[in-house]
């Protein structure tokens, strides 16, 4: 059975065909420029030429038009036909506070994508396209959406409310959603099949360090809390996203330095984080790299970064009352052994000890804490589209 | 040598003359409703009937009189004149990053506290008409400048630096500050005294839990990271205040609600905290009565407030690289047993144990944790008076 999953942004359509029998990719592929001039479709597939589209597309329909028509081109696809698609899984933002689990898409749930708009303005409208454009191109193959918030929602309350008015969180949802929630619930998983453990016997973090980047902590196989909040602005410092911040911060801005609200909300989301702070990039390669030179503000920036995914995994042990396990996930967390560990630096107290020569590792499964140490650290790798379609095909057998 | 020690709120003056050969106060009193109908001055010296003065007082001037005056007052003060008076020192909320320890008051003092308004425009502003008012009337008496950021100025940069342009910092000097400053060094001083135990070599989390709270990891004897911020708004849920936000919601708010800086400011900081999530008061007394009675707001108000101690102990062992002592302090530090007990539930595995008998004890120096508790738990009512008093003695002297 192979399922097509979907991850679609406003310009941009991510997109893998699974093989789910041997739980392998056939075929992967990214879509730029949808409805900008000088649309391309680039895919990969094991053992072929990278094949690439030049041609323009208006709109998402088109682009998951050309997709289809690349999957089963004669030369460079890996099908026959549409119709060995048995199911699309689509990556959705928000999911608000109704969906707890993945979904097989019908009207009700179109209904509540659109009414989460409002939560989540940037990434649900484009998930919504391309649903749409799915449905239009694929009118009789099942559909399901798979939420970066839903993992999340087995926080209890005292963990994901403000200390708001009630009010705000009853009549206008304000509250802590979490994200990359497909991918801590992976890794959690995958780190517990790797160790030969019960997932529910177990009190880990996991460290989703990318360009956006949070950590969870996940008690008994269950998301408890998590650093990103109502929006994905919250948490650690990010690329170019703040973190946290004293609410203050924002309205001292707007106020002396004369910031609209859009403005300020480019300041926090795109001018900030390891970039606001180093000046240098938002890449960590790049702000290792000017470290590394002697830059100053480069230096600081890690500094920071690393400091406070430290304080994360050790509020979060308290959370969950103990900790076995923390996981180093996504661009920064599979890569970067420097910033795993510093990240781990000072943390022998919590019975954590990191094996430098085997944390020299990159982008694969490992264990890179010491020999005996009490609480184990891991490299796993995520893979969201995977996660994506293995909760498709659970529902779409059900 | 006789020292008075003020702190000037924007109607309301604290005052206590505290006798520093035997370190005791000789007279404390309130001043109410400065500039406002209804005047009143309320002091109280042990073993004699509390003294009330009820008189207009038009401005701080005329409180500060009147303060005088009571103490030298024959029936009911305890001094003969005013000569008996050797300093004054002054509580001041912002210090900014100037003055790391408190200070001689002299006219460039003066002059970076009317700087540091900006900084503090609620605080600073009554704090400098208190010291002008008492400088005309005892111009000769030597004063000085308690900070309540002073104590905080040992921050390294990777804890106070927040994830935003660094020009923000440079050119508008935002950073995080801390405040309750003299609490957590005079409380943590005091644990070690207590203890018996070299402050420059433990490891404190002091928790400073009141109306304001605010946690502070004092490592050393210095403080490396605190929970308050650029204001005090920032940190655990309190009493109206929302402490840790995403800074996104402040931007949401003003957008979907229509609400200007100003309503957002009040609504972060006189609606929010235990009152706006309870309904029922700012006060844990009241919160807590509530809850036994059933009132589920006002359990869940508890329970953030209390979850969000538990996870900043967490971190705050995690930035320091291990965890010595607990102290709790202030109205609800000192006199919540429940509060600390439920604050360090879960954590036995950082080696902290709550005797539960010892536990319940009110407003004295006690400790509360088990016999053979790894990390010690105390409470150590503070003393914000003494230490500014001692600071000043410390000053006077040189």
């Amino acid at each position: 059975m192979n399922i097509l999953v979907i991850n679609c942004g406003s310009s941009s359509l991510k997109y893998q065909l699974i093989d789910m029998a041997k739980e392998e990719v056939l075929a992967k592929g990214l879509v730029e420029r949808i409805g900008i001039e000088g649309s391309i479709l680039t895919q990969k597939v094991e053992g072929k030429d990278k094949y690439v589209i030049e041609q323009d597309m208006n709109d998402h329909k088109d682009a998951i038009k050309l997709v289809l028509d690349a999957l089963i081109d004669k030369d460079n696809g890996v099908l026959k036909s549409m119709d060995e698609i048995s199911a699309v899984g689509h990556r959705v933002v928000h999911g608000g506070e109704k969906y707890s689990s993945s979904v097989v898409i019908d009207d009700e749930v179109m209904k509540y994508l659109e009414e989460c708009i409002k939560l989540a303005p940037l990434h649900n409208p484009p998930n919504i396209i391309g649903i749409d454009a799915c449905k239009a191109l694929m009118p009789n193959t099942p559909m399901t959406a798979v939420f970066d918030t839903a993992f999340h929602q087995t926080m209890p309350d005292k963990a994901f409310l403000y200390a708001l008015p009630y009010e705000l969180y009853k009549e206008h949802n304000i509250r802590k959603y979490g994200f990359h929630g497909t991918s801590h619930k992976y890794v959690s998983a995958k780190v517990a099949e790797v160790m030969g453990k019960d997932l529910s016997e177990l009190k880990i973090v996991t460290c989703h360090l990318g360009n956006g980047s949070s950590l969870t902590a996940v008690k008994n196989g269950k998301s408890i809390d998590t650093s990103m909040g109502f929006t994905p602005l919250e948490g650690v410092a990010m690329g170019t996203r703040t973190g946290d911040l004293d609410p203050a911060v924002v309205t001292f801005i707007m106020e002396e330095l004369g910031y609209t609200v859009e403005q300020t909300n480019e300041l926090l989301n795109k001018k900030s984080g390891v970039l606001g702070i180093s000046g240098v990039s938002s890449d960590f390669r790049d702000i290792e790299t000017a470290a590394a030179n002697g830059n100053v503000r480069a230096q600081l920036a890690l500094d920071i970064f690393q400091y406070r995914v430290r304080k994360y995994i050790g509020s979060y042990a308290a959370a969950m009352g103990g900790l076995d396990v923390v996981v180093f996930t996504a661009g920064v967390g599979e890569n970067d052994p420097l910033t795993r560990l510093k990240a781990c630096e000072g943390l022998e107290f919590l019975g954590i000890e990191i094996d430098t020569a085997k944390n020299n590792v990159r982008g694969k499964i490992a264990e890179v804490s010491k020999e005996g140490s009490k609480v184990k650290v891991f490299v796993i790798p995520t893979d969201e589209e995977m996660m994506i379609a293995k909760d498709t095909l659970e529902l779409v057998r059900k």
